[in-house]
C-alpha cells in the first residue's frame, strides 16, 4: 500500500492524501489553503483566468497531478480546506462523499461527477477498494471518518474531527468505530492541528453556557454576533438562545444565506419562524434600515468573524448600508481568530474601531472543532491501528502526534510516520 | 473625606484602604500578599516569632499603623488577601463583616473583637459612619460590596466581585445597588485585577458544562481533581456532577476539611451522603489505601491546584501515602495557574511528572471570580459614583480602570484617581 | 505654570504638550500618529482635501486648537510623530528648532514661519519664556532636549532621546545638563516609550558589530538592506561597513533620496564616492538593471523596513522594476518591527515570501533610539527636577515612569503626574 | 552503517549517539540533562549512592548500555550535557577527545581511560574507524566537529557549534571542512537547538560592544557580573574590558576557580595581574570584606547566572558572607535565562529582589553559542553530506532542520532522518 502526501503535510490547509493499492489510487480531500490566497492577493473569482501552476507553486492548492491512476476523489466534509480546490484541480473521476458535502461540492465545481453515499452504505471504487463513511462530530454537518476497505487492509482517514458527545447535530458512531477496530485497521491517517493541546476539546455545550450568560447580561442596544457560516450547529444554537431573549434574528451575508438555505433543505437547521436571512447588499441595507430604528428588538448574525474586508460586519462598521454602530451596542465573536498574522491584524483593527465607538465586545464564545490530545488518544484506543500517519499540520504539529503515539507504545519510522508534501511511503 | 491607600495599590494582594471622616477612620480589609511570602520563604507558621516590620517591608502585609484613629476594621470577604493579615496587624478595634467571613477571621486571629452583621442590617461605627454589606457574587460565600454611609456621602468598596447571574450560591442584590445609586454614591473604590479583559467574566455555569463534558468522557482509571478549598460553590458543583457518574467522592487535605466543615455548618454546602473528607496525613493514607484498590469507583478532590509543595496532590505524586499514579488515571485542574513565576514553574513540573506517568491531564475547568470590563461598566451604571479610586492592582492594572472610566465620561485626577500605597487623597 | 496634555498622553505618537506661564503658551512638538493613519486608511496625500476635524477624532493629529495664547511652536527633532502634523494644525506663530529639523519642517509645511536656533544660543518667546536647545543622542540628527527658562522656573522637555556615548553623530551635552540641574529644574516632561526596559539602551556601536559580523559572513548573491530613511547615523555606518566589503552601494527610494540629500547638505552624512541614490521608479528600474547582472558587486539600501506596500523592497519582491530575488540573495533588516498588528502582519508576509524564494534573512541588526530605565534614571540624577510628567506613551507605559520615579524618592500626584490628552495641570 | 539515537533525540541535553560499522561501535558524547536533575531534586553529589537505573528513567543520563560492542567513547567538548554522565555510565573503553575536554572529563570520572588527541592528528578506534577532531567555535575552549573516517564513508558529528569568525579564542578550520566536503561526507549528525532562528548567531564581538557600553555608563557603586564558568572566551573579554575601567577584578565561586585554573594552565586564559579568584566560602567572605568597603574600586565576577540556590550571587543577595547589596550597585547578566520554568522563576525572583534593594540591572549582555539557520546552511555548503540526522533537540526542534534541509534539496526519510531515543537507523 502506497501513501502519498500531496497537500497538508507542510502546513495547515489544502488537504490531499493519495492511497494506492496496486494500480488503483483514491484521492482523499481536495482543499484550498486560504491564508496563502490572502497573502498573495491571488484572485480566484474568475476561475477561467486562474493560473493553476501558480496556485500550486504558492501552496494554495494541492498538486493533484502528482497522483497516478486515480479512480475516485473522496471528500471527508464540506470545509474549503478539504473541498475548495475541486474547481482548480478538476478531477475527472467520481467524486464521492455523503449527500451534504456533495451538495457543497457541486456548487463549487459544477462539471464534477458527484456520487452521494449514505451512512451505513458503501461504494466500490475498484475491486480492491471500497469506501464507507462513518459519522463523527466536527463544525459542519455530515463530517465523516473515511474507511477504506482495501485488499491490503483497512485504512481510516480522520481529518477533521472532534469527539463531542453533547452535540445537538450528529453523533460519532462509536459502535462502528469499535467494530472496525476489532476487524483490524492497518493505517490511521489523522489530523494534527490541535494534538498538542492537553485534555479534550470542549463540547458545543460550553458555547451554549457562555452565550446564555452573555445574552442574559446585555439589556439594551443592538446585538450583533458573528460566526462561521458553515457551522450550522452553532447557528442553530445561537438562534435557539436568541429566541429566549425575545429579539428577532436577522441573518446577513451572502455566505450565511447559502449555508443556511442548504442546511434547511437537509433538515440540519430549523429556522425560527421570525428569522430572516438577507444576502445581497440591497437586501441587507433594507433589513438594517428597520433594525437600526428598533435596536433593542433585534439580533443580527453577520459574516465577518475574521474581519474579512468584504464581510457584512466590516461594511456595517464602515458606515455602508446607511448603518452606524452606537454606544451600548454589543458585538459577540462566536469564533476564534485564525492565528495567522493578517487575521490577527484585521481583527485587532476591527476591535479597536468598535471600541472607539463605545461598542461592547464579547469574545471567545467559541470552542474548537478539532480534536485535542485526549480525543486522539481515544480514537487510538477505538481503532488500534497498525500504523499512524499524522496529516494536516506543520511538521512541528505532526511531531506532537509522534509524541502522543509514543506514549501509547508506537515508534517513529516503525509504525508512526512523518512524510512531507510530495513524498510517498509504502506501508 | 480622606482616602488612604495602605495595601494593594502597588501590586495584587495585601489589601487595605482607609476611609476617614474627620477623626473617624475605618480600615477596609486586612490581607496578605501570598506570593511575597513564598518568594522570600517567610515562615509565618509560628506567629509569635514573626517580625512584623519585616513582613511590611517585604510587602507581605499592609502597614496598618499608617492609619490614625481607626474605629473599625471591616472585612469584605474571607479570602486571605483580604483577611489574612489580621494575626499580624492585630487591630484592637471591632472587626466587622457578615457571619461567614467573621468565622474565618476568628480562626486566624483568636483574640479579635469580631462583630457579625447580617445582610439588610447595618452597623454604626461612629456618629459619622454606618456600614452595610450588600451581597455580590465571587468565589467564596458571603462576599459583599461594602457600603459606608457617612456624613460626607456614600462610599462603596467593591473588592472583589463578579456579576454571575447563574450562580448557585448567592446572588448580587441589584435592587439594593440601584437604590444606593439613586441615593447618590460619592466614591467607588473598586478592584482592578481583570478590568483589562474584554466582555464579562463567564458564569460558573460554564465550568459546569466543561466538567460534565470531561466527566462523561473519562471511562476508566482514578479521577483526581483539584480546586480552591474556599471555593464552596465550585466544590458543590463538582460533588453534584460526580454524583451522576456513580463514583464515590473522597475529599483530601487539611484546608479542604476546614473549609467544607465551615460551609456545611452555614448551609452553604450540601455534602452528598457518600462523600468523605480526610484532613490528616494518616487519614489520607487510610483513605487512599481503599481508593487505589478500586480506582474506577472513586473521585478524589484534593488540595494542590498551584502545585504547592505541601499539598495532597504533590504528595500523592511523590509516592507518599503509599499511593502511586497509574497510566489511565486522570487529573482535572479546576483552577487557573496564578500567573507568578514560581507558580508557573511548580505547575509545569507537576504536569510534566504526571504526563511521564501516563496520567491524562484536563486543564482550565475554571472561570475567574473577578469582574471583567463589562461587569465593571455595569457597576458604574448601577452606582453612578461621583469619584472612582481603582484598588487591588499594579498601577498598570489600575490604569486600565482609568481607560474604562474615561469611556464613561470620567476624567483622570478630576474624578478618577490613581494613588499608591502610603498616599492619602482628599475627595 | 499650567501644563496641557494635547497629544501623546494616551498612546504613542502625535506628540504635543502645552506650557503656559500667565498668558504666554508654547506648544512643544506637533506630530502625527502614523498607525492610526494606516488603520483608518486616511489619505493625507492631498492636504487641501484633508478633513482636520476627522484627523483629530481619529487620533491622527493633536488638537492644537485646545491651546490658547500660543506664542511659539517648538520642535524637538525631525521625526514625523513630533513634526508631521504641522501641515494640518498650521500654527501661525514662530516655529522654532535647530536648523536641521527646521529644514525638514519647511518641506512639510511651506507657509510656516520658521526660526532656526543654534545650540548654545537661545530664543526669547516672550518676556517670561526663553527657549534653548541642548544636544542629545537619538536616531535622527539634531535631536534636542528643550530647555524652557521661564519666570516660574526651568522646564526640560525630553522627548525623545537615548544616552549613546559611542554615537558617531552628535553628543549628549552632559556638562550643560549638569549645569541646568544645579541651577534648578522645576519640571521634567519626559518620554515613556521604553522606560519599562531594564538596563540602558545599547549604543549604535552594537549595531556596527552585528553588521560587520553579517557582512563578513555573506560571500555571494546580492545583499539588500533596509533601515529608517531618517536614521542618518545608521546609514553612514552601513555605508562605511559596506565600503570594506568592496561592494558598490546603491540607495533606492524617494524618502532615502530626500533624507540623504538633506543630511549631506548639513554635513551629517559623508557619502562614499561610488554610492548612488535613486528616487524615482524609472531611476530605480535603471539602477536595478545593472545590479541584477552583477549581484555580488552590489549592496542595495532600500526603503521597506516595515514592509510598507509602496516601499522599494516590497516592489522589488513583487517583481516590479524588472527585478527578481534569487536563491542566495540576502536581506538585512536594520530596523525592528514597530509592534502594531498591521506592521507585524505585513512584515511576516514579507519574510515568508522572501524565504519561499530562497533568500537568506538577517534580522534585528538594530538598537532602539529610545531611553531605557537606566538612561532615564541618569537623566533624573543630572537634572534633579522638582516635578516629573511622563509623556509619549499609554497610561501603562507612563505608569512605569511612576514606578521608576518612586524608586528615586518621588511620589505620585505630589511630584510625579499622570495626565491624559485634553487635561491641564498646574505645577 | 547503523546510527543509534541514545540521548538528546527527545529533548535538549544528555547527548549520546552511537555509530556502528560492523561490530565496531563508537559512542559520541555522554552527557547529563541538567533540568531533569533539578526537576526531580535528584541528588548526585554522592556518586556511590546514585541509582543509575533511576537516572536513566528520569531522562537525566543516556542509556549507555543500549550500545553493543563499543570500542571508544568520543567527547566533542567539555560541557556537562556532553561529558557529565561519564561518572554514571562509566564506560570501560578509551575515552577520546582533545586535551582540554579530556582534562575536564578526568575530574568528573577519575577511573576513566582517557586519550588526548591533538588537532591535525587522528586516532584509530579500530580497523574500520578513525577519528579526527576539527576545531570549531562554541562557548568553551577546544570544541570540535568530530570526523569519523570509516570503511563505509565519512561521518561528521557537529554537536555543538557556531560559526564565529571574530572569536578571540579558537577558529573554525574552514579549510579542513571544505577538504572533507570534497572527499565526501556520507552523514552529518548535527545539533538542532537554534536551527529555527533566522540569520546567523552573533559573534562574541557583539557582547564586547554591549559590555563596553554598559561599563562606560556605570559611574559608581559596585559592579557584579555573572556568566558561565566554562565560557573562558567570555571571561577573558570581561576581564579585558574591566581592566580599562581601572576596577580590580575579583572572581568568586568554586566553579569559577576550577575553570579559570584549568584554562590558565592551557593558556586559554590570560588573567590580568591584579585579578583574584576565590573558591571557598571562607575566602569569598574575606574577599567581599575588602570589596564592600571600596565598592567603586572593584568588579566582582560571580557564579549565579541562572540564580542557582547555591551560587555566590544568590548567597550575596541573601546576606551571607557579611555582604549587603546597596542602592547604586549594578548587576550585569552576561548570560541568557535557560528557558525552562524553574530557571525562569528563580531568575525572576532574583531580579525582583535586586530591584527592591535599588540595584541597577543590565541584562542580555550575551550571545548564544549555538548555530542559527544560516550557520547551519553554511555547514551544509561546506560538507555537502549525503545524509543528515538532526540531534540535540525535541522533535519539533529537529523538524526545523528538516525544513532547512528541504530548502537545500534534501528530502525527509530519504536523506534527512528523524529518529527518537532508543531507535537505530541504517544509512
Amino acid at each position: 500500500m502506497d501513501i502519498t502526501a500531496v497537500g497538508g503535510y507542510k502546513a495547515v490547509g489544502r488537504n490531499m492524501t493519495g492511497v494506492s493499492i496496486g494500480n488503483d489510487t483514491v484521492a482523499l480531500d481536495n482543499g484550498l489553503r486560504l491564508d496563502m490566497l490572502q497573502m498573495y492577493d491571488a484572485d480566484i473569482s474568475d476561475i477561467k483566468k486562474v493560473n493553476v501552476e501558480q496556485l500550486i507553486k504558492l501552496d494554495v492548492i494541492p498538486e493533484y497531478e502528482r497522483l497516478r491512476n486515480v479512480r475516485a476523489q473522496i471528500i471527508s466534509h464540506g470545509h474549503l480546506d478539504h473541498i475548495g480546490a475541486l474547481p482548480f484541480t478538476r478531477p475527472r473521476v467520481p467524486i464521492i462523499s455523503t449527500p451534504y458535502p456533495i451538495e457543497i461540492g457541486r456548487r463549487e465545481y459544477r462539471e464534477g461527477d458527484f456520487f452521494a453515499v449514505e451512512y451505513n452504505e458503501h461504494f466500490s471504487v475498484s475491486k480492491r477498494i471500497k469506501v464507507e463513511f462513518i459519522p463523527v462530530t466536527h463544525s459542519i454537518p455530515e463530517t465523516s471518518l473515511v474507511l477504506l476497505r482495501t485488499s491490503e487492509g483497512n485504512v481510516v482517514y480522520a481529518c477533521d474531527y472532534k469527539l463531542d458527545d453533547h452535540s445537538a447535530l450528529g453523533k460519532t458512531d462509536y459502535g462502528r468505530l469499535r467494530k472496525v477496530g476489532h476487524e483490524g485497521v492497518k493505517l490511521l491517517i489523522v489530523e494534527s492541528t490541535r494534538v498538542k493541546e492537553a485534555g479534550k476539546t470542549s463540547s458545543e455545550n460550553v458555547v451554549r453556557s457562555k452565550l446564555q450568560d452573555v445574552l442574559n447580561f446585555i439589556d439594551d442596544g443592538l446585538i450583533v454576533a458573528t460566526t462561521f457560516s458553515s457551522h450550522i450547529e452553532r447557528i442553530q444554537m445561537i438562534l435557539d438562545e436568541v429566541e429566549k431573549t425575545g429579539r428577532k434574528p436577522v441573518i446577513l451575508g451572502h455566505s450565511m444565506l447559502n449555508h443556511t438555505e442548504l442546511a434547511e433543505r437537509f433538515d440540519y437547521l430549523d429556522m425560527p419562524p421570525d428569522a430572516r436571512v438577507y444576502g445581497t447588499p440591497k437586501a441587507i441595507k433594507y433589513a438594517l434600515n428597520e433594525v437600526k430604528r428598533n435596536r433593542e428588538d433585534y439580533f443580527v448574525l453577520a459574516t465577518g468573524h475574521q474581519a474579512e474586508p468584504e464581510s457584512v460586519l466590516i461594511r456595517m462598521l464602515e458606515g455602508q448600508f446607511n448603518f452606524r454602530f452606537q454606544k451600548r451596542d454589543s458585538v459577540l465573536f462566536c469564533a476564534n481568530v485564525i492565528p495567522v498574522p493578517l487575521n490577527i491584524a484585521q481583527r485587532t483593527v476591527l476591535e479597536s474601531k468598535l471600541q472607539s465607538k463605545g461598542v461592547r465586545i464579547f469574545k471567545d464564545i467559541h470552542v474548537s472543532g478539532h480534536a485535542s490530545k485526549e480525543d486522539h488518544r481515544r480514537l487510538l484506543e477505538l481503532l488500534k491501528p497498525g500504523h499512524i500517519i499524522p496529516c494536516h499540520g506543520t511538521i512541528e504539529q505532526r511531531s506532537a502526534w509522534v509524541a502522543l503515539a509514543s506514549e501509547e507504545g508506537y515508534e517513529l519510522n516503525k509504525n508512526t510516520h512523518l512524510i512531507n508534501n510530495g513524498q510517498t511511503i509504502k506501508i
